[in-house]
């Protein structure tokens, strides 16, 4: 029996003042798909049934090196982090799936799971942290300050394997079936590293991670361009992420995130590529506009986020062995996590929708002809239609909010928990 | 009567050591020089009197927003931040002024005074800090979360103004003459702020300190593109901040920190303009790759550091009223704050040095006749002789070590002050 | 008495198959902006009566520099290019006003009027050109290899003014009261020139011809990062833009080409930076992803060209002096130019739609507010708002098209000019 | 019996004005070097032995899409190009290799081959051209506006595919036995090419021109990010790169321009991630500041080349079979392209010696000791080192000049090729 965190009679109230409205969009928008030879109740189906995994971490307030300013009620630990990720769930039905970072979210695997399916919620890839000294954990007493999978020295790298190992052995236990590496291994200055030497010890941890990876297990290797470290990172690009990948064997994916690219990089085409190569594990969605900025997904280049989408509804019926995995990874720093996690979930799915609007045949066609013009017009047409009742009835149908926002703000969640969870004024930088 | 840090002796020892090699490679130095035209004990003089100022915060180890491993020994408040300055300059002799951060750096100004004294050393530019909350500053209770001199709420805004004055007044206190205003208001999303109002807003702000300054003191406005805002930033270039410098009148300069530009935007010609423009206030140096990354100086593109000074170097003489500001302004993660702090120093002086080689008369002859490759020939020629004996002599000349890192290893000084100095294993990130 | 270019019968014919569904999506819009507060038809008429000029030269099929491959039925002339600007504005209703380029439109004044007025076209801004050496031109027999209007020799910078006055002056009699300049001066290699001294014959050229100017004329300057000059640009951005404009006094303003900044530049903070300054002049619209790629607006990041229009839309009431020159200027290498200028003219009269549905009482409570994810959410709604009813009703009301790609298909018009215009097969592109 | 373009008196006369002081310089970096345990005739040598090719097409003004500005004494052939070939290697004795394109430079192979071999010239590797219409070549009717080897038309490829296997087939004839394979398949528009499939077909052709390949061939495939198209490239990055040349078995490697990255890209990574993998093919030598500027070699950033150098120096013992071509690829607009390919050649040798003196026992130890500092010294302490005597003595040994560009001046040659080959006054550039 679920003990969801909010009041149903509150999203029902809610529903009910948006419900007439959607209606009369829903059919209107139905209409005009019909024309164009589309079933707007196909659509709303298989947007339904797309998920995208939520980050424990995402729920906390984050920051930057400069300062971190907190909000009301941030959750201090893994169970109210997953009780705030319970209300993204109940609004918006998107997210059914958390993924845990160890050690941040150590706890009782029976407990957790306990927790998880009180609330409605099942456990998807976890992730490792070797980004960060541990000094409470005894298993990590070396630091990191110089790297950890690709650690000149052999004792921080076998702490590091054995970190990751733990990770799984935890994950495992939760029912997952993933791992997410990312590592801050690489340097500030020129010679700093030895940029061969390692990435070959790199590749020697993560054969020792993959060797003991359970037979259903992936393991998903993220690469970034920079930052933390700002001259070189190990797995700089997809490039590397798919050397890599392909030296560790069928277990190993490559995991694209949207902010870890160069300036005007073609992430969409970075996909493809992935697609063809067959190591195309998934995808940490954010945005961004200079960097790694980790904002909110779509908020910056909604386009951009479509034609990430494109791809993939392209690759759909023709890869049979495609299926990525989607979760959410951002960093909130001025807005209510929740919502912000609530209204980029629903951008994910909207470029979901929008990118199974886009009339293939005629795409495929326009392509061949070198008609440059109209198979341009072809995605942008796709990509203008407002889809907000597709989604908003996608909610609506399995039990949540027509405006998932709106009813957030009206179940007063934020201000219950402010009063429950003492505020913790930091004044450090950081995601934690 | 100084009592500096180091040893004399050590010193002695260390330049005994290297005194010959100087000898012969300054004579080298010397006799190609002289063909060129130049004499290189008058390039030597230029270079000694030329200082760059440290930052106080730059003596601790800095992060990112992932993490911050520190480093043995470090400074735990002002005063043990004097110390670790005093030694930057004894052994490298560029940097006798430091810049203190408010209210970091907050102290009875007489102590400051004779500290500074009993170390030979000076206070340069006083910088203030509405970018982070200061939860302990009785007048400072509101949260700069939403910015600072921008903040939409007025009552914010006159906050972080006063907190600008006290600074000032403090400043004043200790012999500075220069306020250097860097804010972190801005926005992560497109609509959070109004672009327009929120530049009055500022406008205004700073109007209301500019007013109040003392009449030798000049203000110095940073820009910078992005971060810790990542959609927008208030003063996000030059042209901002020099419409800015124009609104507020003659008091008011613009600070160039190389960090902080869009990808590839060449910073000597902005440096050149503002120079005509006559608002060249000065500079934060230090280097980066990415971003805003704050490495060391001269670390990542030597020639771009060059190129800085040779605009400073060819507008000497033409421009009577350029007196900019040179200070460094770093964030070092990966190596030892001090030994950093000597490098980078040395880096400036090195491409003021090189600048200096410039056959102008050559250069200007070579550019009235279009002549592209010899022009930049005779640039590339100065830039790629090796000045190393010059600096060296100017240190060996003012007291300093001929070779200022090997010098201080040898004085143990980092292990002295690491038995001293309990260890703090922070886990924050931040530049604290 | 107008003679278009295209059978009103067919575009009649076209419409008619459109017909039915415009009525019920425009109707549809229609109800669900007026639950948001808004009258479809105020916008309708708002969009109806703006306009965008065309460049005269993008008819023409653009090239890189390693080729050109151009298209069938291409201009050959001025009178040409207007018969084809005048099929994208009988279609359109967007662009009534062209924008000529000197010396390439040369032509009898008296002629092009007439010309002009038969195809109901105005004459826009006029254009100069000293970025290309005019060998044909007997008034321009010095090269502008090393430069035009800052160029070290005075004879040359001479030759560009009296050119650009001699630009003035055919576009007097023309109708026109703008003149753009856009330099290609600067330099491959620091050195080669002086960057200050390089500035200040520019602002003296520009004085020469600012001084000679019609007393209604508004001289537009346009900055651009780099190329073709590859190290520096003489106005290399908005502030030295700006910078010049204000020494050149109240005829003076600043041009914003979209594709004329360094990558991740917030532009729309430049267009709001400008208007404060009272120096915006108007715009050069295309779209980019890596530079100066001078694609079809809108087509690469549509929400940054809404951005642009949040920001003009914001300021229409709070600056009566705002009257900012609109014009498209594309390179069109593998697309039918009239259908990329009639789709770029749609696709900047949608962004205005958009920004024009935003509701700017709700978005400045939540700026006021600190409202970060409802003020983003404002502009999104309207971002995400299918306008293309509004864009066709404005167009059916005018004259034109539904679907002015579809009708243009449907007139045969390229065949029909490519049957009477030579092909003719250029091998160009610079550096064979 | 060679036939050499310049006078040896001229180049003997030239080197005596420089020859003291060449000997004194060279005397005093012998001893500087030797103190750190190096012998500078060792370096001599080594320098002496490395050799970098010309492309033919480098001798003639390049242009940008606007326009180019042709100089005097343009080569109007094949024939012509070697003789200006000729007079870069007589003076700098470092490009013995002309790398030929075609059709540009076809010709009867046993007269091209006998005029190389009476310059004292070789031919490197070939190119071949499908960026660009050849109407006049009757095997190539077919236009590449829509793409070449990747083009969706069978009969395109077919003769992208044919135009490649005769280049190669000329190529065997001159000695060649690499083959470089640059397109400019792309697209400017999202839906324009399905990215998936044009990169399959690209797959397709590459295999059948590897297939026919000579055993003792290679073939280079040449990454680049953008340009000509804009929006996408077929084989865009290194990884694209890197994908295809394991596809394609044994016979092909990647090859890196250095214009050819995103903004802000680690190249000296992707070199040493392409070691690692056994892909690295070459180098195509320029540089750039914006994007694929194709400026003279070691003009804007010369540490890049030297970290580029100083990974292929630390591999050159690690890795048996390593063997990259070197070429020059560089546009010259505003210089005499004689003069900086003659310049770049040394800038490509400089970053080659300096990279020889870097102290790779101490930096390998610095770098496992997490020693950052130091470590980034080390390779600073080999940059900043003037090699300029070695680069002088190994050309004075090998016949050539101590001051090449001063010789050349001396020589006349311009002028004299000024008077017997007319002038091209060009308009070029794409979109006029």
């Amino acid at each position: 029996m679920l003990e969801l965190p909010i009041d149903p009679e509150i999203i029902d109230d809610d529903n009910a003042r948006h419900d007439a409205a959607l209606t009369a969009d829903y059919a209107a928008l139905g209409h005009q798909l019909a024309r164009r030879g589309l079933s707007i109740d196909a659509v709303t189906a298989k947007v339904a049934s797309f998920h995208v995994a939520l980050p424990s971490w995402g729920v906390g307030t984050g920051g930057t090196r400069f300062a971190r300013f907190p909000g009301p009620g941030e959750p201090r630990g893994i169970f109210e982090k997953l009780d705030d990720c319970a209300v993204i769930q109940q609004l918006g039905r998107a997210t059914p799936g958390v993924s845990l970072h160890f050690p941040w979210d150590k706890a009782d695997p029976a407990e957790l799971k306990a927790k998880a399916q009180g609330l409605g919620l099942v456990f998807d890839a976890v992730n490792s942290n070797t980004f960060q000294d541990h000094p409470h954990d005894p298993k990590q007493p070396l630091s990191y300050k110089f790297g950890s999978l690709s650690h000149a020295d052999a004792a921080v790298r076998a702490q590091a394997v054995d970190h990751n190992l733990e990770t799984v052995e935890i994950g495992t236990a939760l029912g997952s079936t993933a791992l997410t590496v990312w590592i801050a291994d690489g340097s500030n200055f020129a010679g700093q590293s030895d940029l061969g030497r390692a990435f070959d010890r790199y590749l020697q941890s993560m054969k020792a991670i993959t060797a003991r990876l359970p037979a259903d297990w992936r393991i998903f290797a993220e690469h970034k361009m920079y930052e933390p470290a700002f001259y070189s990172t190990v797995v700089q690009d997809w490039g590397t992420s798919y050397l890599a990948a392909t030296e560790l064997g069928p277990k190993a994916f490559c995991l694209v995130d949207l902010g870890h690219h160069a300036p005007n990089v073609n992430i969409e085409q970075i996909v493809s590529r992935l697609i063809k190569a067959g190591k195309l594990g998934g995808f940490h969605f954010n945005d961004s506009r200079y960097g790694d900025d980790d904002l909110d997904a779509g908020s910056i280049d909604p386009f951009r986020l479509f034609l990430v989408f494109n791809e993939l509804v392209e690759a759909e019926d023709r890869v049979a062995a495609l299926r990525p995995a989607h979760m959410l990874d951002q960093s909130h720093n001025v807005t209510d996590p929740i919502e912000s996690l609530i209204r980029s979930a629903g951008e994910v799915r909207r470029a979901y929708a929008q990118a199974l609007l886009v009339d293939r045949a005629a795409l495929h066609g326009y392509q061949d002809d070198n008609d440059a013009l109209m198979a341009s017009e072809t995605l942008k047409q796709a990509f203008r239609t407002d889809v907000e009742p597709i989604l908003a009835l996608a909610r609506l149908k399995a039990g949540g909010a027509i405006d998932p926002i709106g009813a957030y703000r009206a179940s007063g969640y934020r201000a219950k928990v402010a009063a429950e969870r003492p505020a913790v004024r930091g004044t450090g930088g950081g995601i934690v």
